[in-house]
């Protein structure tokens, strides 16, 4: 009886511990294997950035995103493939410019609407330009000199900060809190510099927040800001002359849910995702179709691979990270209201370049299995299992006691293709979005054999 | 007078302690944030590889980049900038083509010649193709299946092994010994798949080894492999057709040299190099010009920061890596022969992406002193430093005794654009290149400030 329970007791422990699993190593080299010499993810995001570019919200090429994706899960062989249906409100662009008005003559800018701008009457507005260089700058000028005028936000992004986006949340105040304070001020109009840290003439576009009205609000390319700033030092009553065309709207519409059922615990999830929404001006491949076809790879691997997931695999493709967060919070309030289980959850939002590493929100990063997991992650470049947030689509789940991570990706280039036109497909490259479906693959593979537990 | 002593003894151990020196984590930072707020090495590697492509020793496109990076160098204000001259035989590469002979029609390949590939008379050579995967492959088959056929090594790179390098060094004795074994064994020419791991139309070029005569040797583009091999398995007795018009020359050539002094051992040298020479099909932009400007950075940064070298800064862009290796061997000799005390040598021929790390050839990476480094640099993204070899320029200086290390970057795009017109400055990205710039000028300050020994 006692050597029973000796030998139950020893069991248990090798069944808890990462590496006494001489299989372990081996499932991750089989992922990787698999994941290196597919090219099913890959050639599904070049259909999906070539038929559904723009896919916003409520607009058309939504649809069609999660018409495709849904058929394409389906083909995967997912157990389920549904569609988590809600309301919410939208904006449609139809076109945004600008130009400055020099010697009388228009000179045409990089210009794109921010979401969600407000219209201009068509024939556009057009003021004189308050450039500053912080929301602070603004808030200390008198009312004054800002009212019937266009402020125009330029402070670039540190060039000198390592982490890309450190420098972007240290820049990105003046397009997503910028618009509301020009406003509140008088202004009629605003303009902030592109957050992107090369000199280029993409516009990127992004979310700004206003609480009561709003005024219409543009982005412009970093080379037309620099040009923008050394016309206002000859000339600092220059005007600009502002065209946006855009509707609110509220609409149905889907998050894409597949899951794969899980061998123990079928009703626990390991929820890995991406948002399926795209800004109106971009393919969105690095942001995020990449990030969705990384998330289906998980499905994908764990069934060709014959793996055994305890728990069950959920992909979620978000709609509507982009705008209004509505997608994150409709499936938080859905996993509420039917007690789901979420174990785990892991987003992929941050671009499809060579991995870098995990963020994990949890207390206790000197969880030894973290550091295993770690250990074993290593010889495929996987550097760190850090402490950090899950990102915008999992977080709200935060509440409801789940254990967030979100995957990096090496991270130098990727503001510079962040919300424009040079985010296309030709920009992912096959092995670095591969290396980053495995790693993505290997962290839930890990977390649901050996759990979160200590 | 024992006071002093100790005292004296106590300010030894702080000066030889990396960390209790406060300055160098400041120094650190200040040559990154320069790095990455400078253009000049980025826009002169624009001029390098708009100026001088194809760049092969003994080309004139050769003598214009020895001269437009003379310049350079002098510009930035190195203490001496000197050409070390020497001779070596060169080869010329006029033109390389190849069709494949099906129902009568020829159908045009991507191809290319390997360098220093034999010349085929003007009408070309014509012959059967024999496919095989390997070395050993063609060693076992007998001689009369090869005699007077074309030999085709058709074993791509292993897409599953993470370490791009490593994959290259398993697949690349088909390119460098392939066709010297297809020679011996009677083949009157022979074809090498790409050492690519992408299937695209690419012909990747690169150095082969001849001992006694040559043939005719080209490489093909990884889809062309393909489709040959597709070709062979309807119909066995296919035939090929090869032109390629090229010529062996004895050429004077140079490694470029430019010295900043030090202020404590002048006459000892901290090298730091790339390659000048780039082959007949590309800019050269990853290989190697990015090394050569990031070695002159290691300079530029020196210089512009004030920082103190107690030894001299020595920037060697070396001639001819990619042929004959002439380069490297000529400088071993060079100090040799002058009795020149290289302390340390760097070398930076892997890629301008995002650094990885370096590799160091020292019997003993538990010297505290390249932990602490590595812990300096880590916030940086400098992920390692390991042991392995210096690079093929350095290399010959090991029997001087010199300890040498290569810096590494991302490698996983890297054999995708290497030795192919693919390798185009447009593939360049500035704060990546400028972060390995860093890295590079970082480790030098490292070593030459607190010194190797332990």
């Amino acid at each position: 009886m006692k050597n029973l329970f000796y030998f139950l007791l020893f069991s248990l422990l090798i069944q808890n511990s990462v590496t006494a699993q001489s299989e372990t190593p081996l499932w991750i080299k089989t992922i990787y294997d698999n994941a290196l010499t597919s090219r099913q993810a890959y050639n599904q995001l070049e259909l999906l950035c070539d038929k559904a570019p723009g896919r916003l919200i409520g607009t058309p090429n939504s649809f069609i995103a999660v018409d495709l994706m849904k058929k394409y899960l389906e083909d995967l062989g997912a157990d389920t493939v549904f569609l988590q249906k809600f309301s919410s409100p939208a904006w449609i662009c139809h076109s945004a410019s600008a130009s400055l008005i020099l010697n009388g003559k228009e000179i045409k800018l990089h210009v794109d609407a921010l979401g969600p701008s407000a219209s201009t009457p068509k024939s556009g507005i057009q003021a004189e330009i308050v450039e500053v260089m912080s929301l602070n700058e603004l808030r200390q000028m008198k009312k004054e000199s800002i009212e019937g005028k266009i402020v125009f936000f330029n402070r670039p992004m540190n060039p000198t900060t390592i982490n890309t986006f450190q420098a972007y949340s240290e820049a990105v105040d003046q397009r997503s809190s910028g618009p509301a304070l020009a406003k509140e001020l008088g202004a009629i109009g605003s303009i902030t510099r592109s957050v992107n840290m090369n000199l280029d003439d993409f516009p990127h576009t992004g979310s700004v927040r206003f609480s009561d009205g709003k005024i219409p609000t543009i982005a412009i390319s970093t080379n037309d800001a620099e040009k923008v700033s050394q016309a206002l030092k000859a000339n600092p009553k220059l005007k600009i002359k502002i065209k946006v065309d855009a509707e609110d709207i509220v609409t149905n519409t889907y998050n894409l849910i597949a899951d794969l059922k899980g061998s123990e615990k079928p009703d626990e999830y390991m929820v890995v995702g991406g948002h399926i929404d795209a800004w109106h001006n971009t393919q969105g491949a690095h942001d995020d179709g990449v990030g969705c076809l990384q998330s289906t790879e998980v499905l994908r691997l764990f069934k060709e691979t014959g793996m055994k997931n305890k728990r069950s695999i959920r992909v979620i493709l978000f709609m509507d990270e982009e705008l209004y967060q509505s997608g994150g919070k409709a499936y938080a309030a859905y996993s509420k209201e039917n007690n789901i289980k979420n174990y785990f959850a892991l987003e992929s939002d941050a671009g499809g370049f060579t991995p870098l590493g995990f963020m994990i929100d949890t207390t206790n990063l000197n969880n030894p299995k973290l550091q295993e997991f770690q250990k074993l992650l290593e010889p495929y470049g996987i550097h760190f299992i850090i402490h950090g947030g899950g990102g915008v689509d999992i977080g709200p789940l935060k509440t409801q006691g789940v254990t967030l991570s979100s995957y990096r990706s090496d991270w130098h280039r990727y503001f510079e293709l962040h919300h424009c036109a040079n985010d296309s497909f030709d920009k992912i490259n096959f092995r670095e979005m591969q290396l980053g479906s495995a790693a993505m693959t290997s962290l839930i593979y890990l977390i649901d054999q050996f759990d979160l537990a200590e």
